[in-house]
């Protein structure tokens, strides 16, 4: 598929910066502009699986044989380029045949060895990335709608979980459950490995599930989502088997009133570093102001990690961005407490895209 | 987990190469190296998950608070250092405090962006990715018991295929009995996607998993492998529902004789890039060379795809190398067909590790 609208936004970019052509390298780039669809194992650091050119007046896929046919089918309005790779006998030469020697590129999706051998070729890359993100910073509605979709399959997943997760499972069954339930609902894909931890666990932010088993006494993290074309959902709830003492009912609902008011505080024109600030003030209130170490959220779309990343987004915040809001107390040995909702900011204000109670569970 | 074998020859790189230090960005260097833990996703372009830093006599875990824990957890013996993130106020000021300014690094691995941010810090990297891959070129009796693990686990989920496909079921169903039966039966992971294709779809060699049904007359490409402890299985086999034509017999028979002279022509000492050759004549003399479109195979470890890459290892294969052999010809519009053993190479020549029945199939 080939999106006129976008292609005119990257041409317009390269004109405004000076450049004969842009290259795509990020896989949610390569998707959204051009319908080319990667998987997982198919990043840019796994080995090469194709890159867009586009100049002034062609937009060309380069692949080698194994994805040409995939990108005749995917990337309709697209000339497809079979090369061996990238460098060397690749680009170069279509590059100097199409007077594209000054291309914007991804410094943070290319790597070095890749960049450092085309600049060797005569090629001059201009870092873009900031540029080219910006272009899939607020979403349209069709974006939005999948947004939605891969929410809403979330918010169901979740229910299920309520009924079927009993004391005694693993932490890799919950998460084997999740898998199977979003396959068997028509999610594309998983957003990423779903992260379930039980208990002091649950204290480390990007712990693996393994056959710690669920139990009484002890909180339980679920941080999980799926892809609906493309587009993603990244949802955490923490529920507790067995009555939690009170500190860590406490701790819950310190959480909990974070993600409110940093909720409340969003607003079309908002700078997000403010919002994240927010929510510090509410946990440093609560004496957890430490414990809370990561950012406050991060965009959401075709991948599960874009911008806006809160902490270090110190610019207004616009209508048709969706990020997470994601307050989180971590105590090593302790506990951990995440609270996890995906966000559409309207002309009007934030609304939730996910919908699952963040009320204390008690199961 | 720290092997100080491993350690010490990583050590010895840097003294060879005048270096102040090593940093490991690739996941499979941080599992190999320190037993640390990564997993889809984490991949050094979808954010930074960690980096490795090893001096003279230090050896450091540099993450950010959602990795501290786990590397606490994971790598016995490294120095865990909480830092925001490696580029800014991350590695700089502690390479200053270990006097290391001169640091072997992996330019296939790290962005752009990174590498050139430690550059303007006063860091001189220096690309060592094929020192520190050469590392991990043969493997010892651990990672082959490993390989050996996931191979097996593979050929009993091809014979459970064998028992479970039928006309009808869609691809995507294909490939999520192959992930369920690697998750029963105590595969730590995937190793890739399952590629299930059907008819002329197999002719796209990297084609994903649709709702394109199997059905009497065509042939199914299924492309897959499992993890073991970080290590890897890949293997494919080329079934026929309903009796193939001649032509597609011919073709299928050539591919498995291309695959069988290249198994006879590795030995200890034997150029990769020939082995390559040896398939590829022999698909010439049966007139499909055309269409034997890719290399002949890749080394099989903590990556699905490694060195040695047998089209372009212009180099002797040694005793302890693991990789595969998938000879492919792919017709656009007509037929694909691969047959993909993984192979170990020992002292005494090579040996396969995945068993599974290469005669043509007709079910």
């Amino acid at each position: 598929m080939t999106d006129p609208g976008r292609l005119a936004r990257v041409r317009a970019l390269a004109t405004d910066a000076g450049l004969d052509g842009v290259l795509v390298t990020r896989t949610a780039g390569k998707r959204w502009l051009a319908g080319f669809r990667l998987g997982h194992g198919e990043e840019p650091t796994s080995g090469w699986s194709g890159t867009l050119l586009v100049t002034a007046d062609r937009q060309l896929v380069l692949a080698d044989a194994r994805y040409t046919e995939q990108a005749e089918q995917e990337c309709a309005g697209w000339e497809v380029r079979r090369t061996r790779g990238l460098i060397g006998e690749g680009l170069p030469p279509i590059a100097t045949e199409l007077g594209a020697r000054r291309l914007g590129s991804e410094a943070r999706a290319m790597t070095h060895a890749d960049w450092a051998s085309l600049g060797a070729a005569g090629l001059e890359l201009v870092p873009l990335d900031e540029e080219l993100e910006a272009l899939r910073l607020t979403k349209d509605g069709d974006e939005v709608a999948a947004i939605e979709r891969a929410c809403a399959l979330t918010d169901r997943c979740f229910a299920h979980l309520l009924d079927t997760v009993r004391p005694g499972m693993t932490e890799a069954e919950v998460a084997w459950e999740i898998t199977g339930w979003f396959r068997a609902n028509g999610a594309e894909a998983l957003a990423f490995e779903p992260l379930v931890l039980v208990g002091a666990r649950a204290a480390m932010p990007h712990g693996k599930a393994t056959d710690t088993p669920v139990s009484i006494g002890q909180p339980l993290l679920v941080d999980f989502g799926c892809q609906v074309a493309g587009y993603r959902s990244d949802m955490t709830r923490t529920v507790f088997f067995g009555e939690p003492d009170a500190e860590a009912r406490r701790r819950y609902e310190a959480v909990r009133e974070a993600q409110q008011r940093a909720f409340e505080a969003i607003a079309v024109g908002v700078i997000g570093s403010e919002v994240h600030a927010v929510a510090m003030r509410s946990l440093e209130a609560a004496g957890l102001g430490e414990a809370f170490t990561h950012g406050l959220g991060h965009g959401i779309g075709l991948e599960t990690h874009e911008e806006p990343r809160l902490l270090t987004w110190h610019r207004p915040l616009d209508a048709g961005m969706v990020f997470s809001l994601e307050p989180g107390v971590y105590l090593p040995g302790e506990i951990g407490i995440r609270i996890e909702d995906d966000v559409l900011l309207e002309t009007s204000g934030p609304r939730r895209l996910t919908h699952s109670p963040s009320e204390l569970l008690v199961l």
